[in-house]
């Protein structure tokens, strides 16, 4: 069971909305499973349209966990919200990335999710 | 139109809102499709952020059937609400997995959904 | 520009709700892109949970053309709303399926959309 | 760092909805992310259901950079509101394609997305 995924995983469409309505509060997950035996330690980079990327945002998921890590609360690097941007994921070992978001801007929630672009290598 | 898909499915995003409104109650499912001439016999894990694995929930897609698995219905497994989870799927036969959420949190019901990753083996 | 994409596509997640709200109406649209110079002849089969599929139902697709095929107005077969189906579409030439479903059962739309899963062979 | 994702992305359901409601217009957006250390030059085409495809449509991704090219802002080419198209991305060096739709027909927002379908050559 180990070595399921990839090492390195893609998003191209990244947004946290400005604004949030209701309890639930507009916000977007990077969401990684480690079936593993083995600690996953991520490099996470963000990209944007009009300034150098943040690179290597650092983030854990231990052996058989998961984490759904928020984009707004990463503790260091702060993506701005309201701006388009894209996400890199890279891994020591093989994991499974999906990426969803919530937006609450308008009454009501909506969601919408995919799963990463894996890169072979 | 033997083997079509693949053995082993990964999910990392899975979440099951505490909340529902209006007629419709918030879930997720797990849709499972076997071409197949042969019974599909699959074995669930579900993956957490703070606590171990459940491991090896069962279930039977017969062949040439599809089956939407509930994840709040499993019968036997309890997945708690309001917690972030992943799965993952394995499978006697090939097939195809795909993992939708229906969220009614806020008034007016959202939806999502993404093909589960396969992994090759 | 020819030869993109694949000849067998699946989507385990079929569902088309029995209610609609508003201007819109509940459903779903198999969506099929054929990049190539060639008539794409497509024949749609349709899974279910408890019953015996639907299979061959025709469709085509003209040379550099895109189809959204609405699964509830197919003339001839016809799909249940409110029940749990499964999709295989397959082609004589390689195509590119998503498969998108509008739902406005409570006030307000919501839609999800997945690209199938493509079967190399 | 070079070489990750691929040159041809394709994306079968474009829908640009005809009505907007509250703050949010309805709109598409071709996102793409470029990790390379090199400009990326698309060229993207559009197609329809009855209609001569749009070819060559040309965009420009900077070094790592992404960047969210909405459908209705195109310059030049103009793809109709409320009728279903098609969309094919080509590089010069490999990008990763994702699409996205925001849909305010009714009260509150919908969204949905979907990494767009490699072409491996």
């Amino acid at each position: 069971m180990s070595s399921e995924g990839a090492r390195v995983w893609l998003i191209p469409d990244g947004f946290i909305p400005e604004e949030s309505s209701g309890s639930q509060e507009s916000h977007e997950a990077i969401c990684v499973l480690n079936t593993s035996a083995e600690e996953a330690r991520l490099s996470i980079s963000f990209y944007f349209e009009d300034r150098e990327p943040v690179k290597d945002v650092e983030a854990i998921v231990p052996p058989e966990r998961t984490r759904h890590i928020r984009t707004d609360r990463l503790g260091g690097a702060e993506i701005p919200r309201g701006v388009p941007y894209a996400i890199r994921v890279e891994s020591n070992v093989p994991v499974v990335v999906q990426c969803s978001r919530m937006d609450t801007t308008q009454a009501a929630l909506s969601l919408m999710t995919a799963m990463a672009h894996p890169v072979e290598r």
